[in-house]
């Protein structure tokens, strides 16, 4: 074993780079074994210095991050500081002045991944990110190494932990999405702005980086159609149940059935609860991968937290030094497909849709008629009057496969019925 | 890109190699991008020449295996015939004479591992096998690359397809053993000759692979405990219910908690309906791991079959020929914890126990007399009268955590005591 340590610039010592200086320590034998040679945090970027950090040598802190980056003695910059800047300038430079980088940072990755590529490939440094997506779980590696002789055709996941927490305890007891996320707010498991999270910011970010990896393709934030889970309610939960399904804010990454485009989107969706995707409860995330080769896969873990995604960090940080030992450079960006995304009105997937309408004869002749002129085919239809006196009924219909286009004409034309009194949820159904 | 291709020779052109030929030829362009370079089918070595495959040229074929490895301008040989001999020798001419190898071989990693490995490092060659476990799932790949900065306690999966097809079987529709596995024969899951599947050994080798790489320790085959599932009964089935639980053929690898030694077993448990691996269908694979930092993961997939084995053999490949190009190799052989692996005596879980005992007063005040004896502690007991009044009862016990040893030396005396006329059945109850 090489004697000389590797040594290791860390940005950023909140949850995550606290648990990575930690286990650094407590198990430095293990990482210098797997390694081959011992790593040495040599510094450690912070916005207040006194803060006192248990088990980090105080010498080793600093708020020069720039300074250290550019120390030139640093084989490796592990960057868990997040957001856009000052991250995407400090692994440039670190880049620039020989390190390689290991990142947990989505928003950073899904929308400047293409340029800190080409500037890590051109260096010949290596640039990791698997905690940037489903924290622990190993999914990035796994969809660009291990299916590297395969076909994907398919990436659907939870991969917000905070969203699937609120929508299970919508599920599990009844609750609407305020009481929900009131509660995860209590149990610290939404933050006191809950909107990356609920919007779905967060989730498109990991879909762009998941679908540009799967795709070998270039898929940005802006590419990513997305929708929040804010208006999910207690009435939409109780039509899944009707449906043998569950409520999950699904990011799905497809290739289109003629392969020549893709697409990425993140939005609720109803799933069957024989999906494996549905009985993953709490804060879990868990992603189903379908490629040609070898069918289903699912990946299944904690999706955040400080130690999972510190795990996620120490494997690449183990990666990226046997890399430079060996003197080469792991998988780059593979985005030779170059295939295009497509919007969202060409995706095709199948729609639930409930209907607030007059409470008589000819209602569904009318309903049936748009979506028939619209070209999108009814599966099923359940009408049921609401027996409140008030001469309305409500009407849910479960759609074939249509493209989002269609759907959107057919609910637009709905809206201007005089016998339909208002449109209470649409919900695409996915996983079947 | 360079133009000159990588050569790969395929040794058996089965189910999974003429699927890994398939996929060359398909995908060629894709590979060559992935890769950076063309990959070019240079050998087949078969075994019957005479038969027809579609899309492999005849010229490639051979039945000179050795001849093949030992050309010298083979890069990659990718080995999928299974067994020990000939592809031990195979492998090792193929690796002295300058190939990386590529292997879908369970039984032979398990049992020659270690001296393979040392041959591969020794020559500065690869030696990948994600096809040798749980089929299509990455889960080596993750296990010594995606974790290797973790710490992993517990390796917990359901690896062998036929035999979760059986026992899932028995429990959704309340099948015996053999219609079950009658039922598996039919449908192609089971071979002629299920031993291999249903006595474990398929299984146990796969624990072996696992043990070792999760550990970073030498585990054999010899070192894995093995129990079949051919006795597992409708009863057994039926109780597991009564405990919330269902039955599943298990490959566990532990450290133990003083974190000084492994152990390795294979054999049919209960596991709670609310764990992940219960809800694993049909003949899927998946594997439960659980690490210090990660927390809880699970891998699930496909565990067999030419296509999956094929794309793991394929990402395998791409990883082997970026390697040669880069002029480096993959993590190898990672045994220095060198832990040693202890009996299974020492394995500490919980037991589920049906006994016959007389239908008569003190009776459980006896058997629980003999558990206490022993030094194992009850959870709950259950006592039914049979009421078919040949005197005899049934009583259910379900114990707290115990030693592998206790709980026989315990079984053994309740065999000696007048009243318990026969032990129906014990079961392992993990997963809690």
């Amino acid at each position: 074993m090489r004697t000389r340590p590797l040594k290791v610039a860390l940005l950023g010592c909140g949850v995550v780079g606290s648990e990575v200086a930690r286990i650094m320590t407590t198990h430095a034998d293990d990482l210098a074994a797997r390694i081959g040679a011992p790593v040495e945090l040599a510094g450690v970027a912070v916005r207040r210095p006194s803060k006192v950090r248990e088990g980090i040598d105080p010498a080793l802190v600093t708020t020069d991050a720039t300074a250290l980056v550019k120390r030139g003695d640093i084989d490796v910059v592990v960057e868990v500081i997040g957001g856009i800047e000052p991250a995407r300038s400090l692994i440039t430079t670190a880049i620039a002045h020989g390190a390689s980088v290991v990142s947990a940072n989505k928003a950073l990755l899904a929308q400047e991944g293409a340029a800190l590529h080409a500037v890590a490939e051109e260096a010949g440094k290596d640039l990791y990110y698997e905690a940037a997506v489903a924290g622990a779980i190993p999914l990035i590696r796994p969809l660009r190494e291990s299916l590297a002789g395969d076909k994907i055709n398919r990436v659907m996941g939870i991969v917000n932990g905070t969203t699937n927490f609120i929508l299970d305890k919508m599920d599990s007891t009844g609750a609407g999405y305020q009481e929900a996320l009131d509660e995860a707010t209590a149990l610290g498991y939404a933050e006191a702005d809950p909107t990356a999270d609920v919007e779905g910011f967060d989730a498109a970010a990991k879909a762009a980086i998941l679908a540009g990896i799967a795709f070998h393709s270039r898929v940005r934030l802006d590419d990513v159609h997305r929708e929040g889970m804010t208006e999910v309610t207690a009435a939409d939960f109780a039509s899944a149940k009707n449906m043998g399904c569950t409520i999950k804010l699904l990011a799905i990454c497809e290739r289109a059935a003629d392969g020549g485009s893709v697409t990425a989107r993140v939005h609720p969706a109803m799933i069957p609860l024989t999906h494996p995707l549905a009985s993953v409860r709490g804060a879990y995330n868990a992603v189903f991968v379908e490629s040609d080769a070898a069918g289903r896969l699912m990946f299944y873990g904690p999706g955040a937290g400080g130690s999972p995604t510190a795990s996620a960090v120490l494997g690449d940080l183990v990666a990226v030094c046997r890399n430079r030992l060996a003197g080469a450079t792991g998988p780059g960006e593979s985005a030779y497909a170059a295939l295009p995304v497509s919007p969202m009105g060409e995706v095709v997937t199948r729609y639930h849709i409930s209907l607030d309408v007059a409470d008589k004869p000819g209602v569904l002749a009318q309903v049936a008629t748009v979506f028939a002129e619209h070209g999108v085919s009814i599966d099923t239809v359940r009408q049921q009057g609401r027996q409140d006196g008030d001469g309305e009924a409500s009407l849910v219909v479960v759609t074939h496969r249509a493209s989002d286009a269609s759907l959107n004409g057919t609910v637009e034309a709905l809206r201007s019925l005089d016998t339909v009194r208002g449109v209470a949820s649409i919900m695409r159904v996915e996983g079947e």
